[in-house]
């Protein structure tokens, strides 16, 4: 009996332990510098949409999940100059769940959007939840406004000193990597000055969002009914 | 001894099953329409990036991996005129592993992009890597070059009856939803007709693609080396 007891205790051991050993095996790298780093990777972390009526609040929840986002600006490259252009950029407004609102990026002067902004710094940034596993885990299209996409337009311009700092901890904590780019490509921190929101998270067309309400949307602060 | 056997039987069978259930349980709905509609969700599909010297080969690669990207088009909006602006539009250049390099469109009227397109019909779009698991994977940031991204200007235009149905097929296949979109939207399919092409995929800067280049480039014409 004392034999049959301990080959039934190996046998429990070996299946406790058999799904772990192989999840482990098969278990991707987690990139973007480990752990800590203030990045939502795993779509599990990912917090409830804000009530889409409540566009406020969801234009911010937009800025805060997303991590880098595409910038339009005018061309002033042979060829096409004059012309609309179009680069991707990271940014951030904050660690996750403490965003400011303010899209900070940091830029080179090598940068081809960097090149137009500097004679004319009008732009317009869009972020999408198809960047996150939002749309993929709901099933919903990249053009759907159920899949919530924001623009922000206004001017992109470098950030003050007395910003630096807040500027620097969004950044870093969300793409550490940065801390490693070269000092050769004279990189500094930039932020959108935003003046026009327009905020498509549902069926109707774009809501306007006016930069006052954008910045006072708290959570505390719900849309009717919540 | 039978009643051990049977006990252990049951133990065994419980701790077989229980990974399974729990899997079950936890695992996120795959969206999208189901299966087949011939999209990339699970990043273990996705297959290896060409080698980055060939950028051509990238270049075509990004387009057909990704399902939506960025279009700059200069706005003819109230209160911001003349200015950048930026939105998100679902794209496809037909099946995975299969595309033409075309981005295809689908677009309403009702668009503010199309309203734009409509007086000026130059447009950029920008497709980024970070669309997909890629860079999240190998721990790019999505400003690094290593997270390939690439930007392609030209012109949007309406596709023309010989070529509806390619751009039909294209779309539909990745993008299913669209098949039940409100014909009150007066949808149409249109293409980028692209005249310039940087890929941003190594240090050193934007390399720039011929059109030509871009559409000849097929997996057989690889990079020295390869």
């Amino acid at each position: 009996m004392a034999g049959c007891a301990c080959g039934f205790v190996r046998a429990v051991l070996a299946f406790l332990l058999a799904p772990a050993l192989v999840t482990l095996l098969v278990a991707p790298a987690r990139g973007r510098g480990g752990r800590g780093h203030g990045d939502w990777d795993a779509a599990e972390l990912l917090p409830p949409l804000p009530p889409r009526e409540n566009a406020a609040l969801v234009a911010r929840f937009v800025t805060n999940v997303c991590d880098w986002g595409a910038l339009a600006t005018i061309s002033t490259q042979e060829g096409v100059r004059g012309r609309p252009f179009a680069d991707v950029l990271s940014l951030s407004d904050g660690p996750p769940g403490k965003g400011s609102g303010v899209p900070y990026f940091y830029l080179s002067p090598l940068q081809q959007s960097v090149g137009n902004l500097q004679e004319n710094p009008y732009a317009t940034l869009t972020m999408s939840l198809a960047e996150t596993n939002f749309c993929r885990k709901y099933g919903f299209d990249p053009q759907s406004p159920l899949c919530a996409h924001i623009i922000l337009s206004g001017t992109v311009i470098k950030v003050s000193e007395t910003e630096m700092d807040v500027a620097k901890n969004s950044l870093f904590i969300r793409h550490p990597e940065m801390k490693t780019w070269p000092s050769s490509h004279n990189w500094f921190f930039a932020k959108l000055n935003i003046t026009n929101i327009w905020v498509l998270d549902y069926f109707g067309g774009p809501k306007i969002v006016t930069p006052a309400d954008y910045y006072n949307a708290t959570s505390q602060r719900r849309g009717p009914g919540q």
